[in-house]
């Protein structure tokens, strides 16, 4: 079962004992995390973050699930369980509540808190259900139970879903830290009873599947971090994601014991420190945390800055640090300290961060030089103790690209698992749970909806090809004055490239070609302006092709003069 | 001296007594490797090479050094001494002997076998100087010494350049295996002895500067390779540099072992490994290489195929096997071996072959799940040595991004060097070598010359920018007849978009700003159909931010009626 179903249609009507299951994002990419459940008429979503895209996905500003099979189902949606409050679990949550916004959000207090400064944005204002680990909740014919994981922001929770088709456990995004800042371990006696009690679908985080052994504690960065703070002889200029809020207490407590000040700088770490602070998760002492303008009385060594940026973000105060266009300005004094990890795709972004900083004097510590950064998802190692200690029917890996999917299954299957029982499956797959066995039995839409410019859906993979051939090869566009009784050009058309790399006037020597056209398509007795575009804008990709290996976007204008 | 000098103007006259050191490329960037050097009025130049594009130069092929600063001085030049095989030491060169043919090229039997394939693409028979480890050769007042440097390819030599001015030592690429397959180990002794008569500049290789330790061996890689070949149940694809002689001697030592024959796949694979084995660098087994259509006929447990495409390149061997877009279809029972290194930059292509193979069933090996690839550079441990062998008067770190460069002066540092005798510079910058002392004396243009569609120079910054907005924006032509008496619109605009994600009709709601510009116009005596376009251009790209928070490419076209 470790292939993908291209040959798969639309999905039989879903048995009364069945359970549906339906990744509608994250397996096969690293983001857009979403699946729905379906069962007895009703749905439960999962999740519903967004993807951020790549260089080759222009002007995108994020991508959502699509949520077309839902959209004459919205009535029936019971209710969306948000594991934690990262973006890639609760980024779509907007644009799922624009469609109908009493769809009640399930989830722990911060992740709630998350969510509603971001609806809050789009003047949503939700209803939900805030739960703690141990509680349980009837949501429609889904009996949801929650359980704490640790992972890189606090309570993050994994949900086992009862029903009367069998018991699916989902882990969200998990990791098994032993010594957690915050004493909260992921609860492997809960997820013991469950398995005792017998998981007949176990849905588990791949995004570490590939990396042996076991994520080294938060804790063990202590001492990388503490030497900055210690060492660093004028400013310390921290970046990290604005959710992580144990790795910024650890920056917090090392610049506390080093007499030192602490100011937040962007837009987003300002507002989630708050939320932060304010629900008890960061213990920030008295007085630790100034304005930025106040940090900027004191001298370079009772400075410490926390800041936006650590994947290169181009926006971001530490990427605008390092190219010189942010009025803090990096010198040879300044320590820089990116205590977060590196996203893959963003890694050219970030060494581009790291040359400006390093250009500009300042030493930069990052986990390619320190220790002064753990993952927040589980390793190989523990997604194998996991298997062990909850013995599930079947697995179904989930969050991340299909080689740690592939990944995930074969540590299953090492465990003692059938390969029939753990499906490797993409976006859109339906999976059905009967019988203790899962089937795969259709096919759903799952494409990408790109948000570009705040428009939804407005970008198709069309243009984004059409941006793609833009920025590669140009546009020409041709203006042509032809004679409406001759179909003969009144004058030589004129030429307007851009992006080209190439004089306008180069494209003077494709007039032969389109004089060639226009005087066939007289003699077929083709007048029409639409026609004699489309054979203009035929002559000049052909012209340019074949003396130039160029195949620009062409754009003919045909006025009738 | 470790700071960018934006501040710098053109150097003075050079002293008869001074050596001039020039990079042109390679310093602040991982590629187009290129050094100057200038002594008593001639010219003697180190590696020629290429830089590949990112993906925010959208279109370019290769990107070379800008040879202005040569362009005058070509009688002048010596020689060009090549160090080893690689694109980004010798890729320019054929763009370089364009500009006169007749400069001699100096280098090892590999690396002048190489170029002279190379050049034949481009119709040039070279004129060239074959030298070997040991030998020396006055090139005008520059009398240089060949030193054998262990690398990724065959064959490399460091340079010594004894001048009136002092003697400057070039490492090239190298490394120091200390068990390399062909035992051609890098030449301490000589490096030694060199340090003993007193070597006044030092430029040593910076890629690995960051890397603690030591750089593993070649032959370490003998046994997870072994695996594969003893294990895969059925076919066997390696990919690898095409010009990574001892990696693909490994895997053919191997599949040789393990009874497989193997082919080769892929034009510079092909071409690369035919010279390497008519030159004695390659040892084939009798029959063990076989054409493609012998090996189809082959049961899969005695297949092997290298081929290109280790670092995703699109149009390479394994991104189209990816893909399902090459006549070698993937499945179930195949084994990858990505026997390479992963390139900085192509992190994103790479990991979407890996799916892709995935995907398609095939079992990938890679040096993220394997010990399949160890890298070509010295990494600090081996730069620390080597600074403490020589003990030069001055290093100038080259080859590498800003933070390479400043890791590996940190390590010259830290044996004792003074800073003032570490010059950490950019590409262009002017340092001269006078009294065993270098000074930072000016500056030359050393910008991107991007070679688009085999044409030099004639994208630019401004044209990347253009496809850059174009790519993220998309682009609008506005067409708009005017009566020229009126200067009024004849009839509406016609909107002609590309690549916007929008409706060509969203912009007919620009067209009352249109009529305002015109009407503007009219009243100031605005009546030119330049002026007029420029006045539609800004309306329509105003409206387009005010109201859609938007920036296309607006390309105006004024018809009069």
């Amino acid at each position: 079962m470790s292939h993908p179903h291209p040959e798969l249609g639309a999905p039989p009507a879903l048995p009364k004992d069945a359970l549906r299951v339906i990744p509608l994002g994250g397996l096969g990419e690293v983001g857009r995390n979403m699946m729905v459940l379906e069962h007895r008429g009703k749905i439960l979503v999962i999740d519903c973050g967004v993807l951020f895209p790549e260089e080759h996905q222009p002007g995108v500003d994020v991508i959502l699930p699509d949520f077309t099979y839902l959209k004459d189902r919205l009535d029936d949606i019971v209710g969306v369980v948000l594991t934690h409050g990262h973006e890639d679990h609760i980024g779509g949550v907007p644009y799922l509540l624009k469609l109908r916004n009493n769809i009640p959000l399930i989830g722990s207090r911060l992740t709630l808190a998350m969510i509603t400064a971001k609806l809050k944005e789009h003047r949503i204002k939700p209803t939900t259900i805030e739960v703690v680990e141990g509680d349980h909740r009837d949501l429609g014919p889904f009996g949801c139970e929650f359980i704490a994981v640790n992972h890189s922001i606090p309570d993050g929770l994994a949900v086992a879903v009862r029903t009367t088709a069998g018991l699916l456990l989902h882990t969200g995004d998990f990791k098994m830290d032993q010594f957690p800042l915050d004493k909260r371990l992921t609860d492997l006696p809960a997820f013991a009873r469950l398995g005792a009690e017998g998981v007949d679908l176990f849905c588990t985080d791949s995004t570490n599947a590939e990396v042996p052994g076991f994520t080294t504690a938060e804790k063990d960065l202590a001492p990388a971090i503490e030497t900055v703070f210690r060492t660093a002889p004028g400013r310390v200029i921290v970046s990290s994601f604005a959710s992580h809020v144990h790795r910024i207490q650890q920056v917090l407590d090392s610049a506390h014991r080093n007499k030192r000040k602490v100011a937040f700088v962007g837009r987003s770490m300002v507002r989630n420190m708050d939320i932060a602070r304010q629900l008890g998760y960061l213990d920030v002492p008295r007085g630790l945390v100034v304005d930025v303008k106040e940090l900027a009385k004191l001298p370079d060594r009772k400075v410490t800055l926390v800041c936006t940026g650590s994947q290169g973000e181009p926006m971001a105060a530490l990427s605008r640090m390092a190219s010189g266009d942010h009025q803090i300005r990096i010198g040879d004094n300044d320590t820089v300290l990116m205590a977060s990890s590196l996203i893959p795709g963003n890694e050219t972004s970030i060494s581009r961060v790291i040359n400006g900083l390093t250009r500009r004097g300042a030493d930069v510590v990052h986990k390619g030089n320190a220790k002064v950064h753990v993952s927040g998802h589980a390793s190989a190692g523990e997604l194998v103790y996991c298997y062990n200690l909850v013995k599930p029917r079947n697995v179904m890996p989930v969050h991340g690209e299909w080689r740690h999917l592939q990944a995930n299954a074969d540590l299953a299957i090492a465990t003692g698992l059938d390969p029939e029982h753990v499906p490797v499956v993409d976006d859109g797959v339906v999976v059905d749970l009967q019988d203790g066995q899962v089937r795969v039995v259709g096919k759903v839409r799952a494409g990408y909806v790109y948000v570009s410019a705040g428009n939804v859906g407005g970008v198709t993979e069309e243009s984004l090809r059409d941006r793609v051939t833009l920025s590669q090869e140009g546009i020409v566009t041709v203006l042509a004055l032809i004679d409406i009784d001759t179909g003969k050009l009144v004058e030589p058309p004129e030429f307007l490239t851009r992006g080209l790399g190439a004089d306008d006037s180069l494209f003077d020597d494709a007039i032969p070609s389109i004089e060639k056209a226009l005087a066939a398509a007289a003699s077929d007795g083709v007048g029409d302006p639409i026609d004699l575009e489309k054979r203009i804008g035929r002559a000049v990709t052909q012209w340019a092709g074949r003396k130039h290996r160029r195949n620009p976007l062409v754009i003919p204008v045909v006025v009738e003069a």
